[in-house]
């Protein structure tokens, strides 16, 4: 099973969603290749576009790494057949993953079912379906990385909302290596007592993901900061999950509709490596 | 000390600010009154237009009752001074909780202040002043319901977001019936082990607040929606808040700028009583 690190000069990726409307598949990895960024991590959309095949080339012609497929998971359908389906798709995107060299799948929970008010029930499906992709995982030699969202998604995405559920789900899943979290910096931000969970956490993160919370922010979703531009203490986060002996990259993943994705891809990969080289 | 709840048929209260922009403080109780609801909760910013004697004889002509004053707190600047000034602050607007006969002033943290990022400072500031409060609230006979807001909000109004931290500064304060916890559906609905914070809070629950989470919510703060609207199980937690033996009522608060607020007053308390009475 491949690291979820990389080397020790690959102390940054850029996720493909940062470049969202302003590459496509290959542009994007051609404007992180030409500004010597060699990781990243696949959006499955763009994936999809152009099939695994194409992809992988790429990846490998650019030089580019691709450190996760994001995202999988979205387990919380109700009944048989929408567990069948979410579990055939996941395996379908482990495999798309492997192919592509990815260590991990980045995996939400989903959120509540069209017409549902009941999270513990969304809560138990996605954790029991976790379970059921465990071992097509294994096989796959791909880590699955539970990522828990900021809880204004909660409806939309993910119905875990803080590190502590995630560590709390692992606990209770008692996985092998096979199972481990994404840490987004934009999402747990605010919780409390953070960073007791992320030593708990410790060799369970898999990815460390980035941005920042801007204080005007005008979009439940598709809003995020540049790391540096808004409140999130992202230096304080980074050490805390260095501490923990964590060797991966910071992955930068901004969803920004308003601003960076409107912007010369060239331009947002040099402030992101500026922002992230103040990172320490 | 008046008690949080009211008399057995005041089983609803509207806000003043789910009424914001259609409605001064005068017209507010009006429109409340005709429509035979006789609990609200003062907005501060319009108590401060007309001054808290005009406050007082409007609710006692219309016979409104306050049930609290929203919202006090924002305790989180640096520096003696602020403190001093916050401190102060607090205590002016908890004698005119009293003056306007509440019995709680609702009280946030505050958010990060400006240019920092430091949210455990904050916390510890927010901390140390609430228990400044105490000796104030007790004299005035208001009690402090310290209310925990969205993680959304963490930045801009307060650097708790959770029902369990609220618990846990409450466990360590250690004080009397001066402070409690006002609880709002639309803040912790998200919240893992909500079920079990509601019960851990008991007796310390001075208001419910409740609104609903709109799927598509297009702002982090002026967009809530009506009881029914959304992904909130209202139902649910007022069940388990009345399990507590909480006796006051359901106290609707909607910040709507693109909808509510621009509608006509009237028509937004039929649909408020409506959707409460739904509530069971």
């Amino acid at each position: 099973m491949a690291g979820a690190g990389g080397s020790a000069d690959a102390g940054l990726c850029i996720h493909q969603v940062t470049l969202m409307e302003s590459c496509d598949f290959r542009q994007s990895l051609e404007c992180l290749a030409r500004n010597s960024v060699t990781s990243t991590a696949v959006w499955r959309a763009k994936l999809e576009e152009i099939g695994v095949g194409s992809a992988a080339r790429l990846l490998a012609d650019t030089g580019v790494q691709a450190v996760s497929l994001c995202a999988g998971g979205l387990l919380t359908e109700p009944g048989a057949a929408a567990s069948r389906a979410a579990l055939d798709d996941n395996r379908r995107w482990l495999d798309a993953a492997a192919a592509i060299g990815a260590a991990t799948m980045v995996t939400l929970t989903g959120g509540l079912p069209q017409g549902s008010r009941d999270l513990d029930a969304a809560r138990q499906r996605a954790k029991e379906r976790l379970v059921g992709l465990l071992p097509h995982a294994r096989a796959a030699g791909v880590r699955l990385a539970l990522e828990p969202l900021h809880p204004m998604v909660c409806g939309y995405r993910s119905v875990i909302s803080t590190l502590a559920e995630a560590n709390d789900w692992l606990d209770e899943i008692g996985a092998g290596d096979e199972l481990g979290i994404a840490l987004d910096s934009y999402a747990v931000w605010w919780e409390a007592g953070l960073g007791a969970e992320i030593a708990r956490a410790g060799a369970r993160i898999l990815n460390f993901h980035c941005a920042d919370w801007l204080p005007d922010t005008g979009d439940v979703r598709l809003d995020r900061g540049m790391p540096g531009d808004g409140l999130i203490d992202n230096r304080g986060i980074w050490r805390m999950v260095k501490a923990t002996g964590f060797a991966g990259p910071i992955e930068v993943e901004i969803f920004s509709a308003r601003n960076w994705w409107k912007r010369d891809p060239d331009e947002v990969v040099r402030t992101v490596k500026e922002r992230v080289a103040e990172m320490g």
